[in-house]
C-alpha cells in the first residue's frame, strides 16, 4: 500500500510482539488510567497521506487482518485472525515523513481533521471485523487503540519483531 | 531510500527508544551472555535488496546519523550524533517484505551471503563515523547490533517513537 504507488494514500507497518503497553492519555488525571496493556499480537502503527480515499480502508483492514505473518510456537506463519491476537493500532504521523537534507518533512501526510477522521474509522471497521469472526471473538482477545493526536509512548516485548510495510 | 527510487537497494527504519534490550545469540551457552542493552538513542533496523551497491552505504550511514529526528528535553529536535545516544543496529529481513493475496514474499531481498557483507559493512562503517565524532565518542555512548541472520528478539521502551522510513 505504500511504495507500489507513485501517490500512497496510507502507509502501514506492522510489527509482532508478544506483550505491549500503549499510554493513551498524558498522565494529567488517574496515572493508573493511563496505560492499556495487550497481551500477543500485533502492532498496526499508520499514517494516511493527504487526499486518502476512504474507499480503501475496507481493502485495507481486509488485507492487514488476513496476511499470514504471526508465527505459532511451531513456526508456521498465520493471520492475526487465525493465530489469534491481540491488536494494538497506532496514530504514527512520523511514518509519512520524508528526509530533505537533515531535516524531516511530513508535507504529504493528511491534516489532522482528515486524518483523525481516517483513523478512526480505520479503528471501528478492524473492530467490526473482528466482532464479526466468531473464532476471534471467542477466543477473548482484544483490540486496543492509540489517541490520534498524543504522544504514543510505547513498551514492546518482541519474540522476533515481524516487521514490514 | 526507499521508495523514491523504482528499483530501492536498502530498507531503513527508524525508531526513538529510551531504553532497549536486544537478545544477540540464542540461548545455548550462558543466558547471561545473550543480551545487550542500550540507553536511550535509535534503532536502525535494516533490509539490503538484490544488487545493493556497497557505494550506497557510505550516504546511507551520513543520512541516518545526522538527519534530526531525535527529541531533545525541550522538544527540539536533533540528530544521533548531537543528542548524543546509543545506536542499536537490527538487521530486518521482514522490511522486504510484500503482501502477495494472503502471504508475504521475499523475492527481492539480497541473498544471505550478499546481504551479511552488506550489512557487516554497514556496521563498521557506523562503528567508524561515531568512533571519529569527538563529542559522541567523548559522552561514552555505545553502538550495538544484532547478529545476522538470528532471530532478532528485542525488548523497546520508547517515547513516542520517531518511526518513519
Amino acid at each position: 500500500m505504500a511504495d507500489d504507488d507513485r501517490t500512497p494514500q496510507v502507509r502501514a507497518l506492522l510489527q509482532q510482539y508478544l506483550h505491549s503497553w500503549l499510554q493513551v492519555h498524558q498522565a494529567e488525571v488517574d496515572p493508573a488510567d493511563q496505560w492499556v496493556e495487550v497481551q500477543r499480537g500485533l502492532v498496526i502503527y499508520v499514517c494516511f497521506f493527504k487526499g486518502a480515499d476512504k474507499e480503501l480502508l475496507h481493502k485495507m483492514v481486509n488485507t492487514l487482518l488476513n496476511v499470514k505473518l504471526n508465527e505459532t510456537e511451531n513456526g508456521k506463519h498465520v493471520s492475526i485472525l487465525d493465530l489469534p491476537g491481540d491488536i494494538l493500532i497506532i496514530p504514527q504521523a512520523t511514518l509519512g515523513g520524508r528526509v530533505k537534507g537533515r531535516n524531516m518533512q511530513y508535507h504529504s501526510n493528511s491534516g489532522k481533521e482528515e486524518g483523525l477522521e481516517l483513523y478512526s474509522q480505520f479503528v471501528t471497521l478492524c473492530e467490526k471485523e473482528l466482532a464479526a469472526n466468531s473464532k476471534y471473538a471467542e477466543a477473548g482477545v482484544v483490540v486496543e487503540h492509540g489517541t490520534y493526536g498524543n504522544r504514543q509512548v510505547l513498551k514492546l516485548d518482541t519474540n522476533g519483531p515481524y516487521t514490514f510495510n
